[in-house]
């Protein structure tokens, strides 16, 4: 079977060309004879590798030379409990804005090794809307304020970034990092699991401002602790080299679609196409998230009856059309746009959904 | 370049009848139309791998139904910290068994965990032997024994499982598990970092008795519990999808080498090749353990002039020998003879060997 266009929430869409200079090189690359993953991550081949990986997502985002990047492990999961053990002295407290499924599970993990705050929910409005800033109540002693800026289930996203002052803004990025320009100076730490918008699963990428690496006073173990990692240039223990090898290569295709401000356009492109045709749809399709709040890259969308959703889903994954079916926690339809998905497959989509309406009038 | 023949102690080699087979499916995995690495961890087609690959990791290793196996992250480092977390209460006390780097490492790292007692090692002897089982001084209240089979740098090796009564024994296996047939059963945990003998860097194997997930008590977050990655079958977060499915390729591959009897045989051979090349080369070669506790997976090793290490490496590298460069630890030369690395690289290595040393003699 050909290509097909992949809508999945994560793991997630890569680019084909990605995909096929991988393919390419699996088994000899560089000039190795090798593959990637059979080289050492100390060898010179390697850390050329990482060190230009690192270059160009510092390019892409603007990244001041004051904030490490780091190439980590455990899924933003695992550093919604280590974040704390590390930005947190025993007894603090840290704000946590709840707009969302995954801020709340990082409040909830958080909370062995902080006092969590919750500084403002959504929680109680379905998730439908977000709460304002001007609404969250901050601790200015918090050790930080952890949000979500885009939540991939709920399918909302802040389109600018909060104020919160002197206190260290964290931020989970996992599904709509360098999806546009960013002002990577706002932020005290900013994490990404890599399966949405940077490649495959078991990679995260940290970008931490220094400073903060000096907090952790706590005793732990060294695997543990963000300072080490940064110390040692993220090879502390052997790394995810498969995931930073084609995590730069997307960085590089980035750079050759234009950069940030190039996928900003096209992300803008391919959300608005959507939600249109979802709005103009005369209810048979609905997304019932407040407009201001919506997400480009996660439309979850109902049916006007959900006996059809069976339907829907065979009909469109005949089509070609991959991993369109809803989060368990809303039901209905979701579609992801990463990066790596093209405006076609949302033209595509598009379409099938008019022709569906069509069929099942 | 054609292929090399790799010798890296980690990353390492992958049989290369895996990676073409990756190669082939990079982009249309299993019918699907997309990478393995682009689908859902959550959808039927990546389930049913993980569930053959666990399957067939329990075929390989005859694991009995009272264990779990577990696909992880972090490397096996951080393990050295999450089992003592699992493993033992506040106050406890566990034993370790240090006879080289690694081991010495689980030690240091475990400490914020747990009260360690070094109950052997063989620092002092340069860890050139193996503390005998008779000199270790266990504690029969230890909530575990912990020891390293088989040293990756210092080429140290048990050929047998060491008794020790009701503790349960854990064992960090990243550098020789699958090298040969196990009783699971002697063992509480047995763990191993996959990028040496299973697959790519990112994935951490773990064998545990399901009796001891139920002893973590300690306040902790849930992504650090073994027992909540058990009941989630590996799935709490959203696992390393691409180090799983090589991972499952290389179980396969193993089946069809025969199994871990065969792959003992062959592994038997390869290492009683390189050490009879060292032995029988007059002093040119020398390994420095103590013949009951070589390594059949690393095997270091030194000309009787160091001087000649830069040419070896060079004429080494030119002829298609790749990763012969020694840990810095002990300098001189190191060939890791994992699963992966065909009988045939150790015969082209010590055909090398012998001509180097008639052309440096």
């Amino acid at each position: 079977m050909s290509r097909v266009w992949n809508f999945s929430a994560g793991p997630a869409a890569i680019p084909t060309a990605v995909l096929e200079r991988a393919q390419r090189e699996l088994l000899d690359w560089n000039g190795s004879g090798a593959s990637v993953m059979e080289l050492s991550h100390r060898g010179k081949r390697f850390i050329g590798l990482a060190e230009q990986a690192e270059a160009d997502l510092r390019e892409l985002l603007k990244i001041p030379a004051d904030y490490a990047v780091l190439f980590l492990q455990g899924g933003a999961t695992q550093h919604f409990a280590q974040i704390p053990l590390n930005l947190a002295g025993e007894g603090d407290s840290a704000d946590y804005i709840v707009n969302g499924h995954w801020g709340e599970k990082a409040a909830s993990e958080a909370a062995s090794y902080v006092r969590v705050n919750v500084a403002a929910s959504s929680r109680n409005e379905q998730y439908l809307r977000l709460p304002p800033r001007a609404s969250w109540q901050l601790d200015p002693r918090a050790a930080y304020v952890h949000y979500t800026p885009n939540e991939t289930i709920h399918g909302v996203e802040y389109h600018d970034v909060p104020e919160v002052g002197e206190v260290p803004l964290v931020a989970d990025m996992s599904s709509n990092i360098l999806a546009e320009p960013l002002d990577v100076s706002r932020f005290g730490l900013i994490y990404a699991g890599a399966q949405k918008n940077i490649g495959p699963s078991g990679l995260v990428v940290m970008i931490i401002r220094r400073d903060l690496l000096q907090r952790a006073a706590r005793p732990m173990a060294k695997i543990f602790r963000y300072a080490e990692h940064a110390a040692n240039d993220s090879m502390l223990n052997t790394p995810n080299t498969w995931g930073w090898y084609l995590a730069g290569l997307t960085f590089q295709w980035l750079k050759e679609q234009g950069g940030l401000e190039a996928m900003a356009h096209r992300n803008r492109d391919k959300a608005g196409l959507l939600y249109q045709a979802i709005d103009g749809s005369g209810g048979y399709y609905r997304n019932p998230i407040d407009p201001a709040a919506r997400s480009r890259m996660n439309v979850p969308f109902t049916l006007h009856d959900s006996a059809l959703d069976a339907d829907f889903l065979k009909e469109s994954e005949a089509a070609g059309l991959l991993a369109l079916k809803g989060h368990k926690a809303l039901g209905g339809m979701r579609a992801s746009l990463y990066n790596a998905v093209p405006l076609e497959a949302v033209q595509v989509l598009v379409q099938f959904m008019r022709d569906f309406a069509a069929r099942h009038g």
